[in-house]
């Protein structure tokens, strides 16, 4: 019987729900409507008083059961409502949000190469461009294995500025020859919008690392680009932060974005972060955007790279961020985590043996 | 004449906004009956298959201007707002928890001394007991402070089975010999219920650790006893998770509860754990039980205990744990946050300077 | 002249490289001599004082021209190697630590089933036991895709005490008649030692929650008896203390313990807890217990469970742990985690596929 | 006896130290030769080959206990010692460093108002400036208190794009102007160095966000004018990253830098940040810079508004920012946070009762 009851009080509650419906779009009509006069009288939309009337006369009209608390909460979602209807509606919806299951954005590269397209891309090279020596020896081993993009910083975010902070230009024009010879292209982080011009004549892919992923003057100034932008995760981020990240980008006109899951940080000591795996079955869920994955600087430790890149080969990522230097124990920076050229061929081989 | 059209409009949404918070409360009265027959049945207020129904017939029924989604957003708070109702029904019967803003649990204790009772109360004594020598010379120093209540473990939870797991019995009888030499009480680590009889003997207040906040039967078994009990919050666990394993406790009979922040985990290395201090005042305002901090666990270094001890008696908290050891470089553990003697008597000064 | 002045310094230098070489190894000697005797007193081998003491000494000899921060930072670095290397030799005895890289225990279950010898296991059934005809439906369908051990909680560790905490005996007597009925093997949690007998009479394989992980008292209990004991990692542990926990079991008697990671908490909200897939690399290399994955506490959602099925599958785990429910909504614990049926064929279809 | 062994034994640890001293430095004095030979041939003084020789030569030597990694980490420490010693040398030490216990930067304002020096600061005022009359009411409100610092965002860092990015110019505007009314200061947040010279006409103190912390090109841009900076930790930063990205600003020219604890990300969800309040005590202990607490944005709540500033009150913090709006529930943003004016009043109360 008291199923009975709850059946009947369900459908009470569905009566309401429709008679709220019907309020609320009407509401939003007049809303509407009061908008369009404003506009025309050229006052302001948003009005703090006239809310702050309306809340009061809620307030004092209400009895219960919800508390005048829950009432100005609940009132307040929908003059937020109200207020953007119009922008939000012509919006539609977020650009970087995946509207049906099969829309994904496939980025073409200069050479033809696709991201985001069912290849399984990987990215790698040193973790900053040191010589001319050390590029041509790592371009020359990972391009022998289908690698067509090389990595390698010019300039260095360090955490402190007496650390090594890149070779600057230097550094980019090793990186650029060394990718002509061997036929690739060239990624390389890019920190400040003021570098676009100079960073734009040697560099097909920018990346803009975990430090600078709410740089909102930075995003905006790629969204003016057409080069393919990879957004990297700050360690503090959440993913719905790293998807608006993305969206700063594609609002501002270049749809071009490649999301890279680095790890976040956690009480863990074992890994320098925490690889967030599950990043990349939900970032593939919300949008129709590349995810890769920088396998070097989650784990910062090189012992475990092979299985990484297998798990990240399974778990329907776009592709991986590897670092590989000629020798790691007299790298410059991230000496711990780089692999040697052997162990980079170790690492393909397993990837290739995944089958998914 | 605009001006006058949006006067009339905006009467228009007055009358609308009323009818919208009437309909409201209808449906939290409705929903609030669901959820005493679902209380009886036995089943859970929140239903994800009933609420994904609601927004499917909404969605249906929904013909603008607002959009899906904002429908669907608005009456998601809706049913958060509901749930929520439901949930502080239920929760007003949740025992330790504050019901209005005067009530207080106020621990008496064996000689008189209160806990929860306006005085600020100071718990001293070494991390473990370790010879008699080492808790008379603490216990001296201590209690001519004033302190009322000597800690020192005797059975200790390490993370290594390898690690000092304290003296037992033997440390027992020298913490209770030398409690009552100087007029104090003796608290200490229970891990296990079989412990119960033995402690009993020895010990006027047990404490949780952190290792066991969520050892349901240990929680039990000590509602089963009148003395006071020390529950220690989890380094990895939720203020609404420690008020729920207080709540084993005294729903099992046993009202002498006091809880204890002492740091949660996070990336932050300069501390062993990070001191939640926003934990005290947001624990003041949900249950009337004693609130005291471990100073020295929460930060596992002892350069820092002075400033600590005066952020925690500004904090509203009842109190303090503090380590003392007479000579802290030769301590069997935790050396470096236990102080000794002569900064204990700095912190001791420190914290009489405050008012608040 | 001056390239052979380089030359004629470079030789110098070779030579001192090598007088420290001798210097450094002959000094980690001595110091582990030190450690033997310590350990035999029973002292720690980490002596802050006597760090502090050497410090001084080498900044009042220091001439230049390193200045005292330099020499001070590296002799600490000095200090941990040293401490590594006695640390590393006291590990050595540590019975969970793989000593070489072939080594591993396989569980032998009772029907013949091995788990950490190749074969990828998958536990699965609901998360609680609720009724004859759940179990049964369960068990079929799983049973049918090659799944030999089913779990389901008849006690049930609840945040809340007044949560639905389990059907008990009865619960575990659906348990073993269903899994006999099938041929299967049962896995159920345990919380406290005091239920060792009874459980004893229904449950092939103990599993330790994540709440109880460091509770010693059971993991010592667990180790006086021979049923294979999984151990669920605290989502607020180390992994370093995962192993510990592990070795308090293996230590006491019981080496057939499989360890199981189930996410850590972050402040990623998107999952329930954050899986730390990491984990499963390091500890292959650290410990020769098998490893496996709780998919669905992990991430405490469902619509991500196959592409994590994939992911742990690839990722060197000896199995993983997934909940299925013939009708996830009304189960009356975790309904969101929990998958149906065919979303539980979809997963097996998916795992069979990947190779690696 | 074996007493008696650890002391022979160290005493002869002590002479190998002295021994290692000593090679250091005639190493380091030869390193420096070499350096500036090669200076003299224009030749570049980081030379891998050589490391990754010297590396290997100390590998064939040798023989133990140490491992060839310990080895190769610990030269690779001596090699990157030697390569930095002039630089280190002439830098002498970071700038933000303590050197003294009274050391300590005293921020001198245009006002004579001075942070750093014993006084208590209170910053307050609105999250964002939103209209002339709010600016006003606030401004009265708390100047009459004392307050002398205004702040009030004119650009506000959203996480979407779509969220109100603030009035703009319009908005400092208004800030400017009340704040002439009131005698007051105006400070408002910084985002990119393109908006030094505009900010620079309306503002007194420029802060940088947390999302920014790590932006070196606008740090360093900071660091050339003379106006004070609040550098507000990263809610992801440890606080050595906050210390250096001071650095950064320092480094360049500006000593003018206070820095502000506002929590970090932890798994509680009862507050939006965790408010890392051992921060307060560690940074007064490790740099001569003001130390200032965000009240607002660490706990994302009035409620606690509060205890929490009695609590920074005593932690030794130079002052604290708490939000205030004439109108909270209608404030643009983080409405939870803002207090009200009644409120503020409560809680300067509350700030002049606590004695430390």
């Amino acid at each position: 019987m008291s199923d009975y009851g709850i059946k009947e009080l369900r459908a009470q509650i569905d009566v309401i729900n429709l008679q709220i419906l019907e309020l609320l779009n009407k509401r939003a009509r007049i809303a509407s409507e009061i908008g369009h006069l404003q506009a025309k009288l050229g006052t302001q939309f948003y009005d703090p008083q006239r809310e702050a009337e309306m809340l009061q006369a809620l307030e004092q009209a209400n009895n219960g059961p919800f508390s005048n608390e829950t009432i100005k909460a609940l009132f307040k979602e929908i003059f937020r409502a109200s207020l953007a209807l119009e922008e939000r509606e012509a919006r539609a919806k977020i650009l970087v949000q995946r509207k049906h299951a099969e829309e994904k954005t496939v980025i073409m590269l200069p050479d033809g190469t696709e991201i985001g397209n069912d290849h399984f891309t990987v990215i790698s090279g040193p973790c900053a461009v040191e010589s001319l020596e050390q590029m041509d020896e790592t371009a020359a081993a990972i391009s022998s294995r289908g690698v067509k993009i090389l990595r390698g910083m010019a300039y260095k975010p360090r955490t402190s500025p007496y650390d090594f902070q890149g070779l600057g230009e230097a550094g980019l024009q090793i990186a650029r020859q060394v990718a002509n010879k061997y036929d690739m292209l060239v990624t390389t982080e890019i920190m400040d919008r003021s570098q676009i011009p100079t960073l734009s004549e040697y560099v097909d892919i920018f990346w803009v690392g975990a430090r600078n992923m709410q740089n909102s003057f930075l995003l905006k100034a790629l969204g003016q680009i057409r080069q393919p932008v990879i957004l990297k995760r700050s360690f503090g981020a959440t993913l719905q932060e790293l998807l608006y990240a993305a969206e700063y980008i594609v609002a501002s006109g270049n749809p071009n974005v490649i999301l890279m899951e680095r790890g976040i940080r956690t009480f863990e000591p074992w890994t320098r972060n925490t690889l967030d795996i599950s990043a990349i079955p939900l970032l593939k869920q919300e949008t129709h955007l590349p995810v890769i994955v920088d396998i070097s600087h989650s784990a910062g430790r090189r012992d475990i790279a092979v299985p990484l890149a297998k798990i990240v080969r399974a778990s329907g990522a776009d592709g991986l961020m590897v670092e590989v230097h000629p020798n790691p124990p007299v790298a410059m920076s991230d000496a711990k985590q780089q692999l040697s050229i052997p162990e980079f061929h170790t690492l393909m081989d397993a990837i290739e043996k995944v089958t998914v």
